[in-house]
């Protein structure tokens, strides 16, 4: 009997050309579906909830995909941690109805993006090294204009005139750590290619002082991605959660 | 005029032949040295406190080096950074007298071992992964019995018969972290080759139930390597810090 089959994955980006199976280069998506075509014998298509670019990492990306086999979950779910690099982990595995989608049944999805004041050698891959001053409170205040309703546009990589670029964002906050790291948090119901770390590279401009904060609306309502600031590097993003 | 100059570095052991320079692969000793090479065009042999292996980090091993050349300090700290690899960090330079050796002056180290309990991709180059239940308190029992001035030859990889296998531990514990890993905190006037490797595994061995804790005052008084347990991975270790 058919199983629609739901996993929960960390990865470690470094290593990896993002979550999307490419013609070359290693792939959390091609590194998973390659584990479970040795287990079954037969190509098995992975859906990702998100496509996270190379060097993104992820403490909660989800996936589901189909199998005849009816194997037992956590045989699964070991059977597939002992094939994928250690640079990726299956947290969890259940069966779900056929009608989920870890892609289209998604209500919201969680990033981090996280920055260290000092540089650092240990867990350098993990964070954005800044080490100039950063006004927070100020950030907070950008951060919150982005709650709500919009047309993201401004800060998608890759949009053509025709797609779809409203998103609604329920979060976005700045917190410092307890360890002098700086996060971001932010929730949406969806988000567009490139869109946190180009909000993140935005904000970090009006942070340090080189844009005023009343650029950000006029940059929202450009819909020109020209408009917005240089995108964050990719390492020090997070996927963390993934909500149905 | 020669000045004399103290260096402490951070790094993250995971690309590394270890400390010391070797003849083949990259040395975090090596790495300085071919910077300051460059900087002053000259072979500049640098001492560090602890020679650490291959995979283990440090956050605060220091170093000394003579330049004849009398450079500001921060435009050296900075001249450094820049060239040798991101995995390495000077956080800190200063002047200190002829007679300071970074490593006869030490009068103790301190390293930390750290231990996860459960799989991550995420870090998984910074702890041991033990998904085995541990015995917490029986593993302090184990500890305590470290402190003081002892012959550690039991846990040298290499001494020979001549060697002095003496070393006083001033502390011995362990601790669990808010995120669940725990740690080995331990420090000596000195450490023998593989030492806190050796204890780690030893301990890990009584805390798991593989071996009665009534066996490590055995294990020390045999002054025999192959009596003691396991060594542990290179990479849960860290070198913390170094006194003076």
């Amino acid at each position: 009997m058919r199983k629609n089959y739901k996993i929960t994955i960390e990865y470690d980006g470094t290593d990896f050309v993002g979550w999307q199976r490419q013609a070359n280069g290693r792939s959390v998506q091609g590194e998973i579906e390659q584990a479970l075509q040795r287990i079954t014998s037969s190509y098995i298509p992975v859906t990702g909830a998100g496509r996270t670019d190379a060097g993104v990492h992820a403490r909660g990306q989800v996936a589901n995909f189909f199998l005849d086999t009816n194997p037992d979950e956590s045989d699964l779910l070991r059977s597939i941690n002992g094939l994928v690099g250690r640079d990726i982990v299956i947290h969890d595995i259940e069966t779900v109805p056929d009608s989920f989608s870890a892609r289209y049944s998604a209500t919201a999805r969680e990033y981090s993006y996280f920055i260290s004041p000092t540089p650092a050698a240990i867990g350098r891959q993990y964070s954005w090294q800044i080490g100039y001053r950063l006004d927070l409170p100020l950030m907070n205040d950008a951060a919150s204009m982005l709650i709500g309703a919009r047309d993201f546009r401004s800060f998608c990589r890759t949009a053509s005139a025709t797609d779809d670029t409203q998103c609604t964002v329920s979060r976005a906050t700045w917190e410092r750590e307890g360890d002098g790291r700086i996060v971001f948090h932010i929730r949406a119901n969806r988000f567009l290619h490139g869109m946190v770390r180009a909000i993140v590279g935005t904000i970090i401009d009006i942070g340090r002082g080189h844009m005023g904060i009343e650029a950000l609306p006029e940059i929202l309502s450009s819909l020109d991605r020209r408009q917005a600031g240089q995108a964050a590097p990719p390492h020090g993003l997070f996927l963390e959660r993934v909500i149905y």
